[in-house]
């Protein structure tokens, strides 16, 4: 997979795309990453990317111009079409399953804003998707972009290789992770709980199927709307009900 | 406001806090940071910061001695006792009004791991909050940690100064932001809509107010869920409703 980030700010990228897993997603020849300026390619003199809004009112809008020529300058990189990215707090929220439908493509465009609009004609001509990372405002798309490129790459074959913790990830199985615990078995006072040192690998994973799902059910109860529940998770959710 | 975070690849952090506005921020002294690498914590003789899950099962565990000796190493800096923040995909969902909270703070101190769980007595013991900044999995809480110092440093009084773009801000109205235009009027053959050329302000207005409900009715309903509507927005999605 290749990914262009169109970005005012390319310098922001490298520490991230250039770590860790990232890195050897590179190494590996997994993912490719290319971070191009979109004010390079402004045609007016002062090289101004954005100008006053039609209609009046603070900020500026980001021109058309450089950000279509821009995406038409890393087009062709594939046999494919490339996916058009825009990240802004307008577009769709971005989940686990648009980052799965993203790791198909060959190619993805990213286009990232800083703290200020984009001229409609960018999202209605030159766009395929528009996302949002989450309900919060940034000063920029690129931290948006930066979570798009790490969800996405880390779902590539080959790249989590033998570490992958892919089972055991939240939201893969619809419910949030149970609690984990490590060595000491008791660290300041707090002790591991009991279950987890009997060696019964029944009751353990019963343990953790049901905190799982306690946890889901007391902090993310939106994740079990659409779930199918089976008869034992029904009798959990009616014991915690009954209790309350 | 200051702000430490732990983590096991402090490099990531440098291009991104130190670009753009979170740059003039510190230049400014509204914020500082530091990075800590809990590495440095550990006291066993190879450094290991995670360790076999109790209980058996894949992915290792990061161990609570390091984490809990770095957290206790950065305490102190202020008067009023620092907010603990662990990312995590089992944390509260974060959004603005969660930005705007952690804004009034003196001290955050944000606990970042890498593909792997925490052990439970890391969240029991030492963390104030737990926060998750969306439904996707990523490889660290690295991405995380700089989508909390981003969303709450702008906030911070003086970092946005005149270029504010915060009455515009999606969701600080509850609704999406409008469609923005700007020159030029004709860009290959899409024209800016007849009512931002008009200088006529209430229509404008009022032209802004419609695309902005309209967007979120169709976008992000679920926005409007819990907002009080005027009659005239009211009116609008009637008309929309019986459309459909």
């Amino acid at each position: 997979m290749h990914i262009d980030i169109l970005t005012l700010f390319p310098e922001m990228f490298e520490g991230v795309l250039n770590a860790s897993i990232l890195k050897r997603a590179q190494e590996r020849n997994a993912f490719s990453y290319q971070t191009t300026n979109f004010r390079e390619y402004t045609l007016n003199k002062h090289n101004k990317v954005d100008d006053y809004p039609y209609g009046g009112g603070a900020g500026l809008v980001l021109s058309p111009q450089p950000i279509f020529d821009a995406v038409e300058a890393v087009k062709g990189k594939t046999d494919t079409p490339p996916r058009v990215v825009l990240m802004c707090p307008q577009g769709e929220p971005y989940n686990q399953r648009k980052a799965e439908d993203f790791s198909y493509e060959e190619h993805l465009i990213i286009i990232c804003g800083h703290y200020e609009g984009f001229d409609e004609r960018i999202r209605q001509e030159l766009v395929t998707d528009e996302v949002s990372i989450g309900d919060y405002v940034l000063t920029g798309g690129e931290l948006g972009a930066m979570v798009v490129v790490d969800s996405v790459v880390r779902l590539l074959p080959g790249v989590l290789g033998n570490e992958s913790s892919a089972p055991r990830d939240s939201f893969s199985s619809g419910l949030l992770e149970h609690p984990h615990y490590t060595r000491p078995a008791e660290f300041r006072g707090a002790q591991v709980p009991d279950v987890l040192l009997s060696g019964n690998h029944a009751k353990i994973d019963e343990w953790r199927h049901y905190q799982s799902l306690k946890r889901t059910y007391e902090r993310r109860p939106d994740l079990l709307l659409n779930r199918a529940l089976s008869d034992k998770e029904k009798a959990w959710i009616q014991a915690w009900k009954d209790e309350e």
